[in-house]
């Protein structure tokens, strides 16, 4: 937690400031303040953690040997970030041999913050309402979809479409912030690809402490050498169907 | 201002309260939130300015024949409120003679609220940090596009996709709020279609009083007959290049 209030405080200063982004080779965008809240992440859990492991989008992995790696990503939704919508987050996951055990949603704008433990009951705490708890939802018919750019799918854009067909209404926006709406029963499911370590290592025990699943496309457990391709549902008992209609 | 006050009150009870949306008949979400809000604006409104018309998306119009036509939508963003998103917005727009002449985007939620006058500077005020002002972008090549879902041109995909290629970024979701954030510098052009009077009405005075243009896809004024497809941009230079991809 340490970790979430350096990052906010690095992250706020640049907040609608009017910044410009510049561009990552990978295309990406990438800010000034994407940058100082990593490394201000960084320093904590170095000083707090310095035999665990820290993996960043920024700056890579230190100490690869250790058993606990931090997963830390400072802006995740750097679009949302870049045009002013509150709904970026800032995640900081522990993996430990691989299986995310910890895992913390910050927004550092509206100071929504959800925290997760594997095993135990989700925290959430913000000033706009809600209560930690996924809402039952069997079938998709009945299901609030969500997604932040369907055009995350362009190499196989036929498995969303089926499942955006199939389900009662779709929502588009939020990166994390989407994620932790689910935790708080107002999204039933969200489908997204292209994922790296550090967008789901923090919403697992979020997610499944809040009573939901969250898997790869197979129904399987995610890996950081995965297919980048995730599904989070409410109600453990609409995976099925999520699964079937993603073609697996 | 007291209308917004009014719908706010309205509304913030509902927010992430786990109510289930039902149907309109036109598919549109809609809420218990949007009626209590709407008839409390109404009763401001009418207690307030009894000789002018009144025109919401729930309950219809009165006094068809004043010259002053209030055009209220409590709930613009209807998908973003059923899913917690802290960015749908109330809308009061106030029509001379089918003109926008003031405007106010409210978010009940966060607390921030523009108010736009023909001819004066907009207001911003809320505590998320941000000034009112447009940016200089004059090319589609530099600028942020926004929209809140692009199903909304599935009748037409192409000018939508043209004006896409042709940005340097582009994010979704929104709805008012995303022209909020274009008035203070962070979104540069958005494009949208089926929009309702009652959904552009409150925009066109917030944007122009922050120095941008709001228009139909030909350039022309909005009109509450017209065909549902407007176009804002920050910088009134844009315009060109933007309609031109448009296809108008």
């Amino acid at each position: 937690m340490a970790a979430a209030d350096a990052a906010g405080a690095a992250i706020r200063p640049y907040f609608r400031a009017g910044l410009a982004a510049d561009l990552k080779v990978d295309q990406t965008p990438v800010t000034l303040a994407d940058r100082a809240a990593e490394q201000a992440m960084r320093s904590v859990l170095a000083a707090a953690c310095p035999g665990d492991g820290i993996l960043g989008e920024e700056d890579g992995l230190d100490r690869a040997e250790a058993r606990l790696r931090w997963v830390i990503d400072p802006i995740d939704g750097t679009r949302a970030f870049i045009t002013g919508r509150p709904t970026f987050g800032t995640l900081i996951g522990l993996l430990e041999n691989g299986v995310p055990v910890l895992g913390i949603i910050d927004q550092p704008v509206t100071g929504e913050r959800w925290i997760g433990v594997r095993g135990e009951a989700t925290q959430f705490t913000g000033g706009f309402g809600g209560q930690v708890g996924t809402r039952p939802c069997p079938r998709l018919a009945e299901a609030e979809l969500s997604c932040t750019d369907p055009s995350m799918f362009a190499a196989d854009p036929t498995p969303w479409q089926r499942l955006a067909a199939a389900a009662r209404r779709v929502s588009l926006g939020g990166d994390c912030y989407a994620y932790g709406l689910l935790a708080l029963g107002q999204i039933d499911v969200i489908a997204e690809a292209t994922l790296k370590v550090w967008d789901w290592a923090a919403l697992v025990p979020v997610i499944e402490g809040a009573g939901g699943r969250m898997t790869d496309w197979t129904g399987a457990p995610l890996r950081a050498e995965g297919d980048g391709r995730a599904v989070a549902v409410g109600d453990p008992a609409l995976l099925a169907e999520a699964l079937r209609l993603l073609g697996s």
